[in-house]
């Protein structure tokens, strides 16, 4: 299984082999109307353009301790984000990248998913050996 | 300024100046259908019974480097919550325990209030100091 920051490589990879141009490496995004706060952890989060579509990805290696404890961290920065992106760059649709191994044992229960139903989080699945996509859920 | 591990005993402290009665503290909820997880962050999650209402109030000190990083992770696992407890035990309402510096200086954004109120996170807010209740928001 790939190191942590190898993560973030290997969706860059498996993104440009499926003729997505990176725009942003890293998509720095300010938060906040008054103090606009910058995220520690922005530099996980790029932007890609194919053709028309423009679209930001969360990466995520879900390697720590606890799945769950990576994935309260995932959607609630996915949510502030869709947020944000809403008002400053409308346009761009936000992504939270998932290896297919996380997918499959993680999402393959119904409260999980039912939750990324409810509070719209799309998904980049990929696979990380292959470094290639393997689905999109919108 | 109280350290990290202090904030839960004072918003008991608060809870319980203001009548209220702890029924569980840690409250365990178990997430997913199939692997039955528990959180590894669930310490942070305490019960309470006044009259016949009952709450969960999930505890967020904020003092960690980045109050962003933090509001990150406290929304995602509200979230969580939430839609467990939904099902597990519906008449409990859920409560992010907010410091009242944190809360005038955070939140103090309409960009972060409004996605409060987006994802209707519902909010008690205390004084660390006085170790009192300063204000419930619905």
């Amino acid at each position: 299984m790939p190191a942590k920051d190898a993560y973030h490589t290997i969706v860059r990879t498996a993104l440009e082999k499926d003729q997505w141009q990176i725009t942003h490496d890293p998509l720095r995004v300010v938060l906040g109307r008054k103090k606009g706060y910058v995220d520690l952890a922005a530099e996980k989060l790029l932007a890609a353009q194919r053709g028309t579509k423009k679209i930001a990805v969360e990466i995520k290696s879900f390697l720590g301790a606890s799945t769950l404890d990576e994935f309260e961290d995932a959607l609630g920065q996915f949510l502030i984000y869709k947020v944000a992106l809403e008002v400053d760059d409308p346009t761009r649709q936000l992504y939270l990248a998932v290896p297919f191994s996380v997918y499959t044992d993680f999402f393959d229960d119904s409260f999980f998913s039912g939750i990324l139903k409810r509070f719209m989080v799309q998904l980049l699945i990929f696979d990380e050996e292959q470094q290639t996509i393997v689905q999109w859920i919108d």
